[in-house]
């Protein structure tokens, strides 16, 4: 007779949620789906040919850097093409600030790890990107939203939220400034600005994720929080910056990289050191001979076209949903923000949705509080030009 | 002026201290240094062509799977591919119960995550594993070492431990019941299932870490925990299972796996989704197609004989240390594990030995608590055969 034995799990694992979007996965096989729901870049917007001369060359040139294993903060070749892609960015970093990590996800997690305790404070905007609610809650963090709009952080709302508490109240706060997701909004310099000088006057860190920077399709590149620091007093040392190369050459790739003062970098590095031991070395020198070669920036304006076209086709399309459905225009990334009109939930639009074979992600999921019922997601970047339009007649379908 | 942030971080992280083996590349760059340090598989093994051929298809025939995100339990031909390796090293295993991991070294970082909470108390042998040891230290775990002699973890000691404990006093076990880093032993039959009775009478869970249980070049081939479970009453749905392909194929693809009953690998999934998403979908097609061609079973009988050459070549030279060092010959895997005679410590040994041009691992650096200061960890994986004899000779100069 055989008895299952009753598992114990940490508490935060008793009865852990999954991903509210996986949940949407399902209807992703109904037959002649079209979906605006998921993040994922479009195939045929990956530079197959670049990345398979890319993976040749690595084998080739230099099979033992692929195959063993790397060093925890990296391989050298591809730790020295990011300094220098950071630099064209406009933020020159030192070597030894820098790590390579697997996927800008694993940067939040080795933060969490080395940062944070259970019951420390974390301000997050509201809404955002839900594997980062989702780190912070398993972690024990007690999260405080901060309020948004088409311009995304509201750094009034943060100023009024931070008045009062003691220095050091929040432990950090994290956001997506540039083409946020879910937001699709672009935190303008004069907000930039005010956050740093918040992050130094009430002693917090920042935490800048910014896998979507480079995907801009109309109006002028900002600097990021991480080049700015030095601009405002008491803020240098105050930015860690995560980055990734899922979105601009490929996610399959699984190469991220953090750039954060060395006590937080050293760290990361050995609390790396427990939890993978290295990022991929053969995916590394993939990434490495990619860059080296100058791919990444022969093929960035074919990507940033591409992109520009679908959200120029989605936002033609939902000016004739104008009357459900209020939208703010990104400049940027891949993601557009609705909120219905009339008291109408995302979430009854939803269901009405899948009927007409279209899907989005109702807002909800990308709360850490105080969900705003109406509000959605469309992701523009996967249905090609054609079927997004296919796919808007179907929500205004669903609308009607 | 400019004032650095004083930063705080989590207790654990204050004042990490990093990997003591680590510690020991600065070495390996001084000319003509010899090392039977490192536990790193010799290029000389690695299949590179199986390999090269297996990438090419990849990329050719599923650029998209190689290119864009997976599920996070793995890509859906690679978790087939790994069912089918477990049931051939006879662990016939539900798909379900089978996640790809990033290394099984996330396998153990995923289930520190969903099991334990700082003050569990954990089983390890003494000695074990480093970084286990230091992922277990920095989730804040009690730790308890078990004896272990030239068999691996004595049962007899752990019964003793157990004995007049409360049931679910330990949370989990972590052993490495195959050719066991650093010891290279390789636990009984007997000693097993014996495990696996006190697992079920004290209600623990074991974690069986798998790496080099393949690489067995002398004796008969012993089933693992996960295999024996059921025959044990009580002890089915106890073991969770880590394994790797970082010791049989390449560590850079970083490709491990983990086979636990349902309630564990679900959450395990959960965790994984804050922690890297996926593992590198390239890394996991590349290694698909590898095991799917079959490449594995061709290169296995080589690659151990490889081994054994080198194990043999250094145990033959070992018998001319005799009067110094004491060792316990393995069968399979990549150390040989040595105890200094005469009260000799093998740190001062090892600070003549680097004066020789010759590198090892005092054994301090594997064990919880009470270290042995006479014993050390040689591995003969890495040096060629002439290497290891003049290494050794070197090492005999250590000792003079």
């Amino acid at each position: 007779m055989t008895e299952q034995p009753s598992y114990r799990f940490a508490p935060a694992f008793e009865a852990p949620s999954g991903s509210a979007i996986r949940e949407l996965f399902k209807y992703l096989s109904q037959p002649g789906m079209i979906s605006f729901a998921g993040g994922y870049p479009p195939p045929a917007l990956f530079d197959q040919a670049g990345l398979a001369a890319a993976a040749e060359r690595a084998l080739r040139e230099a099979p033992i850097d692929c195959l063993q294993y790397a060093a925890t903060e990296g391989l050298p070749m591809l730790r020295e093409q990011l300094q220098a892609l950071m630099a064209r960015r406009g933020c020159p970093v030192a070597l030894d600030e820098l790590m390579v990590t697997t996927g800008s996800q694993q940067g939040l997690d080795l933060l969490i790890k080395v940062l944070l305790s259970p019951g420390d404070r974390v301000l997050v905007e509201r809404p955002t990107y839900p594997a980062t609610l989702q780190a912070l809650r398993l972690a024990g963090c007690a999260l405080a939203g901060v309020a948004t709009d088409a311009q995304g952080l509201s750094t009034e709302a943060l100023a009024e939220q931070l008045a009062g508490q003691p220095r050091g109240h929040f432990r950090l706060l994290y956001c997506v400034p540039s083409f946020a997701n879910p937001t699709g909004a672009c935190l303008p310099l004069a907000r930039r600005l005010a956050l740093l000088a918040l992050a130094a006057e009430h002693d917090f860190l920042i935490v800048e994720d910014d896998p979507y920077g480079a995907l801009r399709f109309r109006g002028e590149a900002l600097p990021s929080l991480f080049a700015l620091q030095n601009q405002v007093p008491g803020a240098q040392g105050r930015v860690v910056h995560l980055s990734s190369l899922s979105k601009v050459v490929a996610p399959g790739l699984r190469v991220g990289w953090m750039v954060a003062p060395l006590p937080v970098r050293q760290r990361c590095t050995i609390a790396k050191q427990t939890v993978d031991l290295c990022t991929s070395p053969w995916a590394q020198r993939i990434a490495a001979e990619y860059l080296a070669a100058g791919a990444l920036e022969q093929h960035l304006p074919a990507l940033v076209a591409g992109y520009r076209a679908k959200a120029e086709r989605m936002l033609a399309g939902l000016a004739g949903l104008a009357e459900h459905l209020e939208v703010a225009p990104p400049e940027g990334g891949m993601f557009v923000w609705g909120r219905c009109r009339h008291g109408v939930q995302a979430r009854e639009v939803f269901e009405r949705a899948v009927e007409h074979n279209v899907l989005f992600v109702p807002g909800a999921a990308f709360f850490g509080d105080q969900p705003d019922p109406s509000s959605l997601r469309l992701s523009f970047a996967a249905p090609g030009l054609e079927a997004i339009d296919q796919g808007l007649e179907r929500l205004r379908a669903a609308f009607a």
